[in-house]
């Protein structure tokens, strides 16, 4: 959620080969989830294009972030291991730390959240043994913090995106996805993912880069925090001009990051911005159709093809569910509320 | 739900050979979702068994129910085709029937459903183009009904369970399971699924023989409908006292199935009775910490390592997860009243 690379070796920021994508695909089997791609014909005749959900809210600790985070930490430098580990996270990235660094013995961590966080994402990180110290999204200095945990306490910085063998991670979902759609036989046109930092559709763009020129990369952000679309049209990295408002808490990211913007300038076919509702619009088909719990910013991406019906129709198009962690009385209140036919 | 096997041709009634099975896994390959099997340490902990979820309610028509229709539907005889389907089915069947036949250009599709069933269920039915025929499950004799619609009507009947060419694709779901297990370097101890025909734990049972001698499978029945439980106890087929009270309405079959009962009484472990708060439970745990939506019945297997902490404690647990089709009010209601920590 705030840059880090003051504090990084800049051999990390540079975008990952497709050797390290291939390494960190070795590196999750048989430890992360190989999320199915799902589909339903109805479905698709009722939207307008061949949908296919690459069902990441599956994925260990119920997001993507669990791709990267144990990619990071498994390549722990010498001088790295035993410090200490910090991330700055909304909840998915510090959720797949803790998970991660419990699954390699690594302690202390220290996950620094926004107030208001989602309960479901507060308590799963402290369930794997993590500390929670919260701040305040209006007036913390996020850099400020990061710089107290990693230069006077010593701790690890895990960037949520700002980082090669992060990004890596996360190419390994598109990697998988293209295996799969393989499989059926079909070469999607296109791609959508949920983008706050930018490190899903980065990945994710890379991980197609020479695999395929058929399929565009498309990233989706909420309404009022598109920050990488102005970002984007603008040539130069802007923030938000919102910290907080959307339901979709994992979009919320203030800036895009350095080194995910740099590639996603390059590679990816356009933003788009979509309003709330379609996010819980989408949630309830997916609890209908798909059997998938999935959390506003992971069901913001199918939302973007219920706002808008002319957009990348009668196309196949893979849309990754990104998340799962959800509180209870939210998700109540999108099946009640999203009133649209699943 | 009843017996037709005076209907039969009786070389389906003789159970799926090891080639059956594989057969079965060649035709649904690509057609079907590989679901996935998904753990979690820190439930494993808080549970005391190795928790591994064959998370089927991510299947095709969100149940185990699309394996069998898919593999009878692609069998069709040359002298069925053509003639209509009907399926009796508390919905899973049904739905699964109705999607396979729409899939496989079929109609038209009949399904013949209790009154009260799930609208989730009829919904879907409705929607692959079947037609529900309800029948009030207190008085109508669902024999005679069969009859109708095949003897005199012409249409041929899909068995929800006692047909080999079902419970073959049913067993597909536990080769599947075996071999995750294998990627995984672990043989499970014990393999639980819910029973109400019978067909998806005798399937299961056959897949595991002959493969492991070290994988039990039980299965798992409301309380007060412990028919097959019962059944086993006396050595032949006994009723259910009741026809409904359970929330677990996949799991109210009247009585077991003649060819699985067979099939169960020579290879099943065991059977437990289950209270439905435990499925509710259950519910709220697939939905914190797997990111599954789960119906009561597909839920009630896991439950039933919830209702007894001394069950095959310490162990590997292949729990399935059989279904996700679940009305959005009960569903709220479980996620609102389970009050226990997931």
């Amino acid at each position: 959620m705030t840059s880090t690379s003051n504090l990084v070796d800049p051999r990390w920021l540079e975008p990952p080969s497709r050797p390290d994508i291939d390494d960190a695909a070795s590196r999750i089997r048989n430890v992360l989830v190989e999320t199915p791609l799902l589909e339903n014909e109805r479905v698709n005749e009722r939207i307008g294009r061949r949908l296919l959900i690459k069902a990441e809210g599956l994925q260990r600790t119920g997001s993507f972030k669990a791709r990267g985070a144990w990619n990071r930490l498994s390549l722990l430098d010498a001088d790295e291991v035993g410090r200490g580990i910090v991330a700055l996270s909304s909840g998915n990235h510090g959720h797949a730390v803790a998970w991660a660094a419990y699954r390699l013995g690594l302690k202390p961590v220290v996950i620094l959240m926004p107030l208001g966080s989602p309960n479901a994402k507060v308590e799963h990180i402290k369930d794997w043994g993590a500390e929670v110290v919260f701040f305040d999204r209006y007036v913390a200095d996020r850099a400020a913090l990061m710089r107290h945990w990693t230069l006077e306490r010593g701790f690890v910085a895990i960037s949520a995106y700002d980082d090669r063998r992060i990004i890596a991670g996360a190419a390994t979902l598109a990697r998988e996805a293209l295996q799969q759609t393989d499989g059926l036989g079909v070469t999607p046109d296109a791609l959508l993912a949920g983008c706050a930092g930018g490190g899903l559709v980065a990945g994710c763009a890379l991980a197609l880069e020479g695999r395929t020129n058929d399929t565009s990369v498309w990233g989706v952000e909420p309404e009022d925090y598109d920050d990488t679309a102005r970002s984007l049209a603008i040539g130069r990295r802007v923030a938000n001009g919102k910290a907080t408002g959307s339901v979709c808490d994992a979009l919320l990211a203030p800036i895009p990051g350095e080194l995910t913007f740099s590639i996603n300038a390059r590679l990816l076919a356009g933003v788009r911005a979509v309003a709330d509702e379609f996010a819980l619009k989408a949630m309830k088909m997916l609890f209908k159709n798909f059997g998938l719990v999935v959390e506003p910013g992971g069901a913001l991406a199918l939302g973007a093809l219920l706002a808008d019906p002319s957009y990348l129709r009668e196309k196949t198009v893979v849309v990754v569910t990104s998340g799962s962690n959800v509180d209870e009385g939210l998700y109540a209140t999108a099946l009640g509320d999203a009133s649209e036919k699943g």
